[in-house]
Parts: C-alpha cells; structure tokens; sequence
C-alpha cells in the first residue's frame, strides 16, 4: 500500500505536513521528512476528520425526487413501497454506488445502512472504498413463519459478512418495535450479545409508534425496550422524538446512542427533537441523512447545519447545539458510536480525513473554520477525500463518476417503468 | 451587445434553442437559425429561471462566521455593532463583491439591500453584473434631529441613485417600527407615493416587537402600519412571524409582500413562520437569506429547503409547502415582488437564467427537476449564470474570483484587528 504526504495543511490554525502509512496517520508536524508515493500539496487546505452518517438507506437514492410532499400513508403505501418491492438486488449496487459517490463527494466516509440485499450493498461499499455499518431490513409482522425465514436469512448474512472488507461491519436490523415481534426482539439481543453487534432500529419516530405501543405493551418504547434487555452501548436508537423525561434517563443510564435526522424529521413532519434534554443527561447523540426519499440528499455538511438551527429554532435559544457540538456529532463522536478508532487527525488514529478547499466564496472570510463549515459551506468545499490511507476523491475527481451515474439512472427507469 | 444562443437545453422537459438578443429573450424553440456572437453548448444542461433574494445585507459577508451561537443582546452589542461601527465604504464596496460572487455561483441574480454606504453598494452590483434593489438603513431613534439628517441623506442618495444601472433599483430602507419614528414613517410613505419606491422594513421579527408596539401605540405593528397609511404592494415586509390573524388579513388586503427568512429565523430563535395562514390569505410570499451574520450563506437553493421543510415540520404535516411553491417564491414571485419583467423563461421577458448541470450526483436520478433542486441540490449545479444578457458565469468560473476573495479578507482583517 502506497504511503501518502499531505504538505502544509491546516489543522487547527497550523501548518503541518500529514504523513499516512498504510491505514494510519504516522506522523503529524512541521516539515515532516517522510517517504511518500502519493505527496498531496495541501497549500490553502484545511484538514478535518470525515463526516460519520448514523443512519441512512443508501440504495433509496434512486427514489429520490420521486414522490414528496405528501401525507405519510399515501407516501409509503402508494410510491414508496410499491417501487422498492420491484427493486432487484442490482439495482441496490447501482443505487448504493451513487449513494458512495455523493457521500464522498460531500466529505462522508462512513455510512450506517439499512436496507435489502445487503451483499449487493456490500458490493458496492467495497468497490468504493468507504466504511460502513450493514444492516439488513428485519420485518416480520409478529408472523412466526416469516420470523423464521428472517432469522435464516439473518444467519446467512452474518456468516457471509465475514469475507467482507474490514471496512464493513455487519450489524443486525431490526426495523422498529412495531414491525419486529418481541420474540425477534430477543433473538437480536442474544444474537448482539453472542457476537459483539450493533442493533440498528428505528424508536419512537411517530407519535402513533408510542399511542401503539402504549395500547399493545402497557408501556412506552424504551420502556418496552428496557423490560426485553435491549437498551445498551451498542443499541443505536434512530429518531428517537417521542421520548418521556423517564425514556432519556434509560437511555443515558444504559449508555444507548440517539441518531438525530433533522431533515428527515422535517420533510415527514415528524416531530422536533429534544436535543437539550438528551444533551443535558450525557445521551451521545450523533447525525445521519436517514434515506434521499425523506431528505433527498445524503449531505452531512447540510445535516450539521440543518441540526443545529432546529435546535436554536424550537427552543428560541440562538446559544444551544453550537457549530464545535454540530460538528462533533458528525465526526468523532460518529466515528466513537461505531467503534472505530477514527473521526480525530492524530497519529495512531485511522487514516481517514477530508481537506477543505478554503478559496471559496462561503468560506470567507476565515474567522472560524468550524462555523463556515457548519452554517456556510456547501459540498464544493470538499476538496480531497481519504479513508483507510487510501485516497477516494482527488481535486473533486472520483473514478467513473459518469459510469456510476448512467448505472443509477438505468435502474431508476427501469423501476418507474416496470 | 452581443447576442447569445444557447444550444439544446432542457426547458420543462423538452430540449430547445434560446436566443438572447441585447437583454430579452427573443427566441425559444428546437432547431433555431440564429446569428448569435456566442454560442453555449447546452447538452445535459436544463434552463431555469435564476433565483431573486429577496431580503440581505450583503457586505455583510465580511462578519461570516465571526460571532455565533449566542443571544441576540450579546451577539448584537458585543459583537455585530462594535464591528459594523467600524466599517467603511471600501469594506461595503469589498464584502458585497464577495456577497454578489457567492450569489452568482448560486444561481441568484437579484438581491434586495438594506445596508449603510449605498453609493458603494452600488458600485459593487454594478461592477458584479446582477440586479438589486438597494436601500439604505433608516434609523432615527425617535430623534427628530438624527432623523432630520438621515432624511437629507436618503434625499440626496435617491438624487445619486438615479446615476446607476438600469439593473438597480432605489428603495427606501425604514430599518423598523422601533427604530423609526412615526414621523418619519409617514415621510418615507409619501417620498414612496410620490416616486414610485418600494419600501424595505424588517416587521415582526420578534414577539418583543410586538410587546413593545401594543405598549406604546396601543395596537398590534401591522395595525399601527395600517394607521400610519403604510400597507401596500410597494411594502417589502421582512420576517413577519408574528402576526395576529386580523394582521395576515390586512397584508392580504392591501397586497403587502412577505419575505421569509427561514434560516436567519431558526438561527437567531426568532419564532416560527406561519407560511400556511398566509398563503391561504393568498399573501404573496418570497424567499431571503438575510446577512450573513445570521445565516451564515447567500444560498437561495438551501433556502427554498429550508422554508419548505420548515413549514412542514412546524405544522406536521408533509404536504405543506411543496417543493413547486418554494421554486417559485425563490423565483417568478421575487421578480413579480419587485417589479421585474423576469423570473420566467419565456420570449419577450428579461434575459435572466441559469443553466442547471444535471450530471451531479444529488441531480440523479432525474424524477423531478424542481424536487431535486428544492430537496437536493448544492450550488454545485449552477453551471452559467446570465444577467441582463450578459454571462456573469460560464461553467462555473466568474471573472476575477480570487481578487474579490482576497479583497474582502483584507477588510474582514483590518476590521477585526482595528
């Protein structure tokens, strides 16, 4: 693996030289001597750590546009399942691959999945040289049989998972508390503790999941969650709106990450997230895109800010969620989420980091690198990209952006056609 | 002047020729016979009109990022003021190039100003190519001397103003019921009829506004305008989020055109927009950034996002402010606000558009242009921006970048430091 010099970046106000052997940041300081294949020149660059995007659908970037503004049945029951119910296992390589594509091109190097044919999105991770967390979608409607049937595939996945690229770690999927039986519920629990997994779920995004469980339980979701031993470090909780004061108390006892989607949240109408709260209990909470049919875009610069604001918005208070806590969400405290020693530019840590482009008209004048990147910049910033010691994206450039492109668009007409 | 044709772009759907002849579109249709001294290869490339910002204060761009997440008593006083004290014109002149830079590479051609040294301003658009409605800011304190001043400035501005562009339009720039006397109110209301001028006032931006108005003129600011014989179409009303329902009945009633800001709105925790009970009035409402203090962009794209999602996620409701309203209000209702004879591609209207690269990543697939460029789109895509018949950009590149960028630095320095 060739080594690679990053020449006079900036890191935190200073000029330093960035040397990367193999997966790893070697060596950080002034006029490094170092024996490089790769030397990057990164005069008028800021460096910065990669975005870490907690929870997204990557294939569903061929919805995107396809169906908006409407009421969430008509969304889902009409356009969104109807379309995904036709979606082949290629299609979620091709749909996957742009999703790669535009996640490096807006600085993103890793990405929390859940979706169907995940070898294919595999595939696809693989090939373009991002990180990622894989789950498969876990549904069974409280039906035995097709609980079964899930769990067969569940193992298969697990097993297959271990030829993959160390760059991907398999996690399990249960899609929520009321499309999962609680039997299912327990299996991953067990499966997660067996194996050191992360369990990927969708809690508490609709008012109507807490009324339901409420009715069906006789409790709240992290309640439910709580009495079936699911609440833990390795639980990450997506959405997570509809909490009760007693709800974000278990979650910051038992150490449970929150993924806020502020535009999803938005775009659904879903309801407003409690940020101070949970922030106020030591709850980490992290940032994703969630899928492009409720965003559209997997944009985390536009996620920082997106956060942020609501923030100040819904509370009135123009000090909470500021750019330093925006931005760490993104990137360390992601990159912490998923056990991966990355998400920080220092010696040791995995080679993975993003240079800004800093002659660009959002992002001047420089009085604060942070907050030009949180509340101005735009993905046309994101100058060179790494991850793993390897390079993704070079003065904007990814290899066959245009293959990767015609590939998606064939699949998106084939879906609408078919 | 010299003619344009611009090859093969997409306009709704179908491929045409468009012919600029001196500032007008005068030709649209497939296969044109043109003479044109410049021809643009359109291919892959959609025509759209470009985007009319509608409430800033652009050289405002020099304080970007320089004082975030705090309260507004804090931020203004200890922060923006002792600053904005020291500006000078040269400042104004360099930070609105920067401001009119950041515009263009994002597709907008038109801003509404409201800023000190105008004449400089001015200078700026001129220079930069674009159009703008410029005022400059009216405060009196209620101090019949200061206002007396301000008033032979205003005289002798609107006197220099008529020395400008054609694309520049001069306006009066009443700062706000609280920092203008009624007196002067009333003078600017009739400096208006008599000339023609559109009126700039920032209106209910706060609850304390409100408070502050029913303490000291015994009725709500909107009635208290109505009093004062200042509802009307040339009215440029900017916030406006709180408003009682007898005052969304008098700005329908009289015309009044709303500008909504929704990114400064969430940023400073002003209040919530009520973009639903205003449209059902039929009030026209347009779409602003702001300045770049409390934005911290000019990006008309991330504001259409905003306002719609905004709506949505205020409401809960996910229909509210579809992707084809917020196009619009961005666009063809901003030109109509201000009285241009633009914001349509169309024969006969003003030759104002953009050409919108779709071989991006957050453009594919192409379901739906205006959803992808609402939900989806960075500035990335704005690929030529034409103003008046002129190119201010051409495949991304304007003329000089670099200058204008290391100018405005130089300010934003000196004023820091000073």
């Amino acid at each position: 693996m060739g080594n690679i010099l990053l020449r006079n970046v900036r890191l935190a106000g200073k000029r330093v030289d960035v040397a990367i052997q193999g997966q790893h940041f070697e060596q950080i300081g002034p006029d490094l001597s170092f024996q490089a294949e790769t030397v990057i020149d990164g005069q008028g660059k800021a460096i910065i750590p990669p975005f870490f995007n907690a929870h997204t659908h990557a294939a569903m970037t061929l919805l995107r546009g396809y169906a908006d503004d409407m009421e969430l049945h008509t969304w889902l029951t009409r356009h969104i399942w109807p379309l995904e119910a036709k979606i082949q296992p290629e299609d979620v390589y091709t749909g996957t691959k742009l999703a790669c594509l535009e996640m490096i091109k807006s600085g993103t190097v890793f990405f929390n999945d859940m979706y169907w044919h995940l070898p294919d999105t595999a595939r696809a991770v693989q090939e373009m040289g991002l990180r990622a967390a894989l789950s498969s979608v876990f549904i069974d409607f409280n039906d035995p049989k097709t609980a079964q049937k899930r769990w067969q595939e569940c193992q298969e996945l697990f097993a297959v998972s271990r030829q993959f690229s160390s760059r991907i770690t398999f996690a399990l999927g249960p899609h929520a508390i009321y499309s999962v039986s609680e039997n299912s519920l327990c299996q991953a629990r067990d499966l997660a503790q067996k194996h050191n997994l992360l369990i990927h779920l969708h809690l508490s995004e609709t008012a109507k999941e807490v009324e339901d469980c409420q009715h069906k339980h006789g409790c709240r979701p992290v309640r439910y969650l709580k009495k079936l031993g699911l609440l833990g470090p390795n639980l990450i909780a997506c959405h997570a709106i509809w909490l009760s004061q007693d709800e974000m108390d278990l979650l910051a006892k038992h150490q449970v990450t929150v993924v806020h989607n502020p535009v999803s949240n938005l775009k659904l109408g879903s309801g407003t997230f409690a940020y101070r709260a949970l922030q106020e209990r030591g709850v980490r909470v992290i940032l994703g895109t969630d899928g492009c049919s409720s965003n559209n875009n997997l944009d985390m610069l536009e996620t920082m800010k997106f956060a942020s604001l609501v923030a100040k918005g819904s509370t009135q208070d123009p000090t909470i969620f500021p750019a330093s806590q925006a931005f760490a969400a993104a990137t360390r405290q992601g990159a912490l989420a998923f056990g991966l020693n990355s998400g920080q530019i220092a010696e040791g840590m995995l080679a993975d980091c993003v240079l800004i482009d800093q002659d660009i008209p959002q992002l001047t004048p420089d009085h604060n690198l942070i907050s030009n990147l949180v509340y101005s910049a735009g993905s046309e910033c994101v100058h060179t990209v790494i991850c793993d010691g390897k390079i993704l994206m070079q003065e904007r450039h990814v290899q066959d952006e245009e293959g990767i492109m015609e590939q998606a668009r064939e699949s998106a007409r084939r879906l609408v056609q078919a």
